[in-house]
């Protein structure tokens, strides 16, 4: 019998930070650095908005990858400049343009706030190199020097702590496109570092020790070996001695061979959903508009996923283990579009009522039920007590009936009941070892939700212990 | 008793068109314009779409009376420019950058037909005065010559008829903000009228002549009255001798004193929604942004209507007799942005399922309930068949039973059945003259809609003959 | 013998004019209009500047024919503009960069006195129809709405009026290129006259009323016959009620066959200088830079006129009775260039030394002397005293003598001198009946110029008497 | 007596130059580092052509310095930037703007070479940190990456080689205003050297690899000290080993000591121009515009030197044994504007006639005139034959005779011409031990120059013997 014991692993795991936190000196290696227990409140945390700004907001069309894939010939992007721009036109020359003249960063906030997520992540620098800080290792290619003339990650970062309990971190990339002292050490097969001296480790420092992120969550690893980026010294000295040693969380961004395997949390690669437990605490990094997470002035509305699309991904990812990470994308003007507040707005709706089977929870036994096809399970604990969570992510097609097959350890005095909706619902035994849920005629107007609905069972045998 | 006679009233008046079309000569007074016969196919239609686009979609903010508002000291206005602009910035410096470059009118006319509207009316010249078509009176100030260089309503005229079934029309200002011949008019009393001879006339012709529109949806009469504007000679030959005579509509904003009282429909004033019936032919013009036509590039979701208010709209509009005329902003670069895509898809969504109730209808006896609030009835005739529909803008409290107050000539062959739901409701008669219609449990996987409902009642008493 | 009687011509006219003056109404009719004589101010004022400022000046190549040698695929336009624009740029685009951040024209008045003319010409319109005054026919065309935002016209009227003696006039292009309303009379064989009714003529009623311009300065008459352009009318009006009556002078562009006929003076072609006495008052209008009137960014200095060449052309025109209007173009800042002003100044130079040959001069009995080349002659008259000035535009190859051979009416008290030079200087009558003048050796650092020398001839026969 | 032996100092270096020139390593310290003799085709060019182009020239007002004086609170430029920019704009938002659509190498070329300068320094980067070369360590800030989108110093370094015999060099900044690198080295005390690392020593390597410059002209060393700025290490480099060691010129702006003293030619400070001897080789720097290095929109006429007070500049600086490095600031377009044009042309047509005064001239045993002021000595050898030359600067008071006071070690065989004008003139001893030089009556039409005149005077007892 395939027993998942992920949730046994998490405690141990639990137990064991709290005994060492303290005290230990991490070494510059990864068998040192990935012995680091993930502060909890990571995974307590489960949503996570991702914003993407930048340069790239200004041409705003196919993607945040814009100047690499007009670099790299890509048809739609040399014909829009042909057509809209000069030829002589470069993609810095687009920065003056960043006006943010709508940017208000508590407006930010408290929409953030609504939508229900627990932590933001803000671009501080794309592959384009820009930083969206006034950098002291980015001359005139940063939002304070040329574009907007403000510091967009302390506005951001002071709004959100003063108005969200939310946490804060950075996204920030390693590599920068066309940067020729990158392309230097590229040339000279890696084997200098000059820009890995001059430019990223100075900034990782000046981003930790000016804004003190909760998250580090680096990209663009992917052009060179961790080694190069001198990965696991910048590490050692994060979770030794930096003022965010006690709390940051990072990802697994750090060498081109590190992904799914080394650093905090994992994020493998974009989108990763894998929709079975994984061995390590990861996180689904997905984005509003399924075509990019720069904002695109062109998207259409089919572009953007549902709510229904955003509770399915929510209700796979947390009950694999996983924390979901949702980009948005900002306009030029540095607002949030209404399309974005609108799905934001309808999450931070739905778990209004249903989040206690998804915050603060842990996989459970199963997964997604081997029976009824879109219904995914999470599971907490409240002292002794245990409670397990089916998300229905499609209404009964029979209307009157769900039936549960995977083992859920019922007893006499089970219960279940729909959050959001008041009464209990009657059950079953059923031939396949679970229970049917009896449910009843709902009135319309009393329905939770209209996207995706929660079972809560209680009075299940107590198969583990919680600290 | 309060008797609503309205459709006998419409009857009669179509019958008189038929007779009097074709032969008629109009004269260039109030009396025989007015008694032109509204030509039928836009009582028909009743919902429409005005677009709104101009140099006002430029600084796309406050309003489309943004260069009036600034001009007359509005402290927002005032404040963005000096933020954002150099001093000596001026209005008319904005029009280089209207530059459409993701205008796509096919692509407009794909969304609007799948909005369920049945006409477009688009606003050709705004009191701005810039003309979005090469108008030979507007010189340098039109959008071939200065911005996107294009003939903006010839695109979206073709687009329209090549992919859709609407009906296409254009608005138009008759005044322009400080277009310097008008204000010289004005200061002469209105005793000269150089600018209707130089500018308002030629063009209406203009348009006429070049886009054939069915609807000439005039604006800007209130700066003076209709003899000033020579708007019956105008109607006159519209009427005779244009392209368009036989199908053209026209509104009524023609004078400073001739807004409900002549013309082709009533405009009366913006977002005129009287809830009773009026004594002619009605349109309610809205805007899905509550604060403007202009798009706004700031705007918040909470600063669009909602679906269920829009359609709370629609019904009370058409069960009254209106039409409705429901705005959308255009952004600089040309597109309708997705908040508008989602609320136009889902009006037509819900026109797909529940539009014999409101195309081709006509006010019932009744307009609204006077037992159960948020019920408004319409009603259509299929040959000798009468068909009552009420419409129901929330649900039923009790979840099970809605009690009709309004006397509904029912028989003993009365059937109700929901659009959308398969099979017939039970009812009963009530203690206020009318019928509890039971509702049963409807699976929520069925549910026609999530936010109006439609009641069909056939097998009625006839009260009335249709043509 | 040929001989010259323009001068009495002349004083003949001069007589009549201060007889009919005050009473004579002018009918619309070339015959009467024909018959005013010109305002004695203007032949003795001799030397004007024309100035050249408008949104040519903004793209700033070729010439202030930019719009229509782009419009007609002049190769380096189109290449131009390929290179440096957006592909959907347009003409009217470029006005908002007309941005006069430099205009002062205090500065210019002050310049423009030390240049020596006694009067000044500004484009208040060219044939691209922008007008520089904030026109009520040229709504958003004009400096005022779009670039500037200042009244340019009314700037430069008021500081040459408070700064100095200068006359001050307005250029006017009858037509417009790419006007819609002019191409529509146009293709009406100019059987209409919108164009004129509706903008020429309601311009020039509003610039003489506005601005009180001494000069009217007509341009763009090629393009359709007077009597489709109203000219008498306008002219009629001009000379008998207009507030400039008593002294405007116009030129004689005022139809397409009245270039050399009617009008006040005549400029005949551009660039007009026939180098014989011409036998109405003329005007030779010239440009510093020799290939174009409105500034050009990329001109070189070779392609501007030097100092020695724009004296011949002055010694040239004077000498046969005409006026010069030298031209100066105007950066889109707003600024005169160094390069013009150097020229401006070393004309003043000059002019401060020999204006006496120059100002209130009328042409002699000969023209140019026939015996050595790039000699011209001037005369004046101081109560019954006949001067004679002959201007040597270059200096003696052999150093020392002069060999003047027209005849000069010499009396043994004739005396020569040099103009900024003290002394008089010896002659002796020679063989072909004129005399040789002696050149003494002027020191060089007493030389008088080094471009042009005027010999100065008094006690001579005195052959006619003037008022 | 003061003698001045300056001349003989000279002629030892020479040789010393010439024996040590192949072998010997030079160390970095200046003892080393001054003993390398200057490569000869410095001394014997004289005139030198200093271009500034740069971000500065896209505001182009004020001086090359914009960017520090705006910051700094000068009053013009905060009230320029007030009125004409948006107050977010940033010194860096001007670079898109500079376009340069008219530069021309070539034409830039043809034009030099003509001023008879015999090199040409450009400046490579300024002040304020941006190349006009696509540097590898000014990303994003250089004429490749955002602006011209071109290799300026590339262009301009081709086109000077293939197109004329002048010597090109780079002018180049050691210090940039606001580079936070910097600053943080400042505020360390200049104890760490980051942005001499990172930055200046990279960039300075990078332009003499790739364009091998024959002069080396540094600037903005009064920031901090030589050691700070590596400039030893360089210049050994430079000397021992780079591509261009063995012609390359360097002058004294190291550091902010060095001044006057170290390096390889001294400039002092700008616009030094002692009017004696000076114990090194030195180089006036000095600007076409009294005020403004960089080109200004704004500046007239009067703000540039004129003719004659150029020639006095370089007469007085070649007497005294410097070189004249003359400043003409370029376009925003990448023009050398007519007024440039013009000066640079008169001192190419100066040369031409009077070059033999000045190339390869060495400083005479007296520099100017004890007795008549406004004339400067050079002197010249060919083969044994010793040539001096009196330059002029105003024509003689009486007109025929020129006093020169300084012992000029006449003989019987002397004989005494002006440059250009064919024939002697006869001299007398005079009663200050000198000579009293006899002016013949010139003919104004064969007067070599209006503005200085060179007397040659040859067959002089021979003083010294030049290899």
């Amino acid at each position: 019998m395939h027993v998942n014991i992920g949730i046994y692993v998490t405690l141990i795991l639990l137990l064991v930070c709290i005994v060492q936190t303290s005290s230990k000196k991490y070494e510059p290696n990864w068998e040192s650095i990935d012995s680091r227990p993930l502060p909890g409140w990571f995974d307590d945390s489960k949503v996570g908005i991702l914003i993407h700004w930048g340069v790239f907001s200004v041409p705003s069309i196919l993607s945040e990858w814009f100047w690499y894939q007009w670099k790299t010939k890509t048809p739609v992007l040399v014909d829009f400049m042909k057509e809209n721009y000069r030829p002589d036109f470069t993609y810095p020359d687009f920065a003056p343009q960043l006006t943010a003249e709508f940017f208000n960063a508590e407006e930010w906030a408290n929409l953030l706030k609504l939508s229900g997520a627990k932590y933001v992540v803000l671009v501080a620098k794309h592959h384009e190199g820009y930083t969206m800080w006034p950098s002291n290792y980015s001359w005139n290619w940063n939002s304070m020097d040329v574009g907007p003339k403000r510091d967009i990650v302390g506005e951001v970062a002071d709004a959100i702590r003063k108005n969200t309990d939310m946490h804060f971190g950075l996204y920030h990339s390693l590599f920068e496109w066309f940067n020729p002292i990158f392309e230097q050490d590229r040339a000279n097969g890696f084997k200098t570092q000059d820009f890995v001296s001059m430019k990223t480790m100075p900034e990782l420092y000046e981003i930790v020790n000016k804004y003190k992120p909760e998250i580090i969550w680096s990209d663009g690893s992917h052009a060179a070996k961790d080694d190069y980026w001198n990965a696991t010294n910048f590490l050692a000295w994060l979770y030794n001695d930096s003022p965010v040693k006690d709390y940051v969380v990072t990802n697994d961004r750090w060498g081109v061979n590190d992904n799914c395997i080394h650093g905090g949390f994992v994020n493998c690669g974009d989108r990763f959903n894998p929709k079975v437990l994984h061995k390590r605490k990861w996180e689904n990094v997905m984005t509003l508009d399924r075509y990019s997470a720069g904002y695109r002035r062109n998207a259409k509305l089919a572009d953007y996923f549902s709510v229904h699309e955003l509770l399915t991904e929510v209700a796979q990812t947390v009950s694999c283990g996983g924390n979901i990470l949702i980009n948005v994308g900002i306009t030029k003007e540095g607002t949030i579009t209404p399309v974005f507040q609108n799905i934001l707005l309808k999450l931070g709706g739905w778990l209004e009522v249903n989040g206690e089977a998804i915050y603060g929870s842990r996989p459970w036994l199963y997964q997604s039920d081997n029976v009824t096809t879109d219904v995914w399970y999470t599971s907490n604990m409240v002292e002794q007590d245990v409670f397990v969570y089916a998300i229905l992510l499609s209404w009964p097609r029979n209307n009157n009936t769900v039936s549960l097959g995977s083992t859920i350890m019922t007893t006499s005095t089970t219960v279940v009941s729909m959050l959001g909706y008041k009464g209990n619902f009657s059950w079953r035994p059923n031939a396949y070892g679970g229970i049917d849920v009896i449910i009843p005629p709902i009135p319309f107007n009393l329905m939770p939700s209209v996207d995706a609905w929660v079972l809560k069972i209680s009075g299940l045998k107590n198969v583990y212990k919680r600290n």
